[in-house]
């Protein structure tokens, strides 16, 4: 049998790796990555920074194409899946040509496995083809770091809170019965729409890394503001990550 | 100005402590401790060994007694914030007694700041009264935990997942408009009352140490296997922390 860990690095700082992340590097043969083109190299480079600085053991880093993805395509969600296809079969032919019978294989991926990776579905997947024991190791997600920048607590006192997507958001506007949102993987700040006035945002970019920005107010108070930050980031590095709260202001002792 | 950290040491495995939380333990003075008594006695257990292994500098540790609190109240969102009123004194007494001017003090916390813990929201609550600079350094959840053990993905493709309490769940069922919920604080296991017949669950307690304990299933077949193991568990131990997702099964391509 054949292991392949899936291990969060966390969303940028290579101090958030946790004990167990480096335990579970150093017991890896092959290292597979996909490789996400120019516009993700800071992110690659802090991967191989990890490697270099925890790992002391002899290993192997495999790299495979990511299969190109429609990210414009009308159905969303078939898109996903179709590109899904192609990418399982990426990484069953990297783990069939490059893992042997008793090796150790490992993904490392941002944040953490459990949130909007699919490197675990994928793994899943294959598994009739490719069968392999999987080990997923928890990591610190972006969410988190947004959370600990802004000194929140993403719960209020006994509520809930939803973790979304911006391409949710932008469809739907804010969820009925809950008002703490956390929105993930908005390229396209479905936040400026929104028509709420009681809102507050705790945005934040790159977070965890060197380019780190943060921006927090009431949402039509600083929403301009947010999008021409984005605008100007994503110009200059080529790309953005952000992640942020939405939380409705409520009356006092409404709780 | 005195800083105070607040610190994720994990759930429960001293492995989950990350380069970053150890790195502030190390730039500690005075580790406040709330003593939670004897039923939580295993995890201050494991707070000194971390304190032991990992802290290389002198520092002290100042213990203060936890304020009794009603978890039976039928109000119970005004028994917390009368609680926390008692809690809030506690802490800030705490501070001022044995913090001094351009000190560093630190609470360790279970799991993440941001998830379900006070301590946030006490160190805001008193600073008008003792000012001090919060830190706050997340740490890996008993979410991330549970999602890790049984290799899940929290969101599905595209999908929002609402994270509540056991107490929301038991009141008002699952909630409308989402098909993944995670339950914390749930002491009278909610999910077992549920009518809907399309629900996987997926369950773990004490989890992260050595008492771990998991279980997933069609949650009308495994909710009675889970509430014994629960009942013999806490009686044993004489605590329990329980933490799950139900994930409501759809129809293929429904997505």
């Amino acid at each position: 049998m054949r292991t392949v860990y899936v291990i969060g690095i966390g969303a940028g700082d290579p101090e958030h790796l946790t004990l167990a992340a480096i335990a579970a590097m150093n017991r890896v043969d092959v290292f597979f990555t996909i490789d996400k083109g120019e516009a993700k190299s800071d992110l690659a480079g802090l991967r191989s920074e990890l490697l270099a600085r925890h790992v002391t053991r002899p290993h192997r880093v495999v790299v495979a194409p990511d299969p190109p993805r429609d990210r414009r395509a009308a159905a969303y969600a078939d898109a996903v899946v179709d590109w899904q296809g192609r990418r399982e079969a990426v990484y069953a032919d990297m783990i069939d040509a490059e893992l042997p019978d008793g090796g150790t294989g490992a993904f490392l991926v941002w944040g953490d496995p459990a949130l909007y990776d699919g490197t675990l579905r994928i793994l899943e997947s294959i598994g009739e083809r490719t069968p392999v024991e999987v080990v997923s190791v928890p990591g610190i997600s972006s969410v988190q770091v947004l959370a600990a920048r802004h000194r929140l607590i993403l719960n209020r006192v006994g509520s809930p809170f939803l973790v979304t997507t911006g391409r949710r958001l932008a469809a739907g506007g804010m969820p009925a019965g809950v008002d703490d949102v956390v929105v993930m993987l908005d390229a396209h700040n479905a936040f400026a729409a929104l028509p709420d006035r009681d809102l507050d945002i705790y945005w934040g970019a790159y977070l965890g890394t060197p380019d780190e920005v943060l921006a927090h107010g009431d949402l039509h108070a600083v929403r301009d503001d947010i999008v021409r930050i984005f605008a100007e980031h994503r110009e200059r590095k080529g790309w953005i990550m952000d992640t942020y709260l939405l939380r409705r202001r409520l009356p006092a002792g409404s709780r």
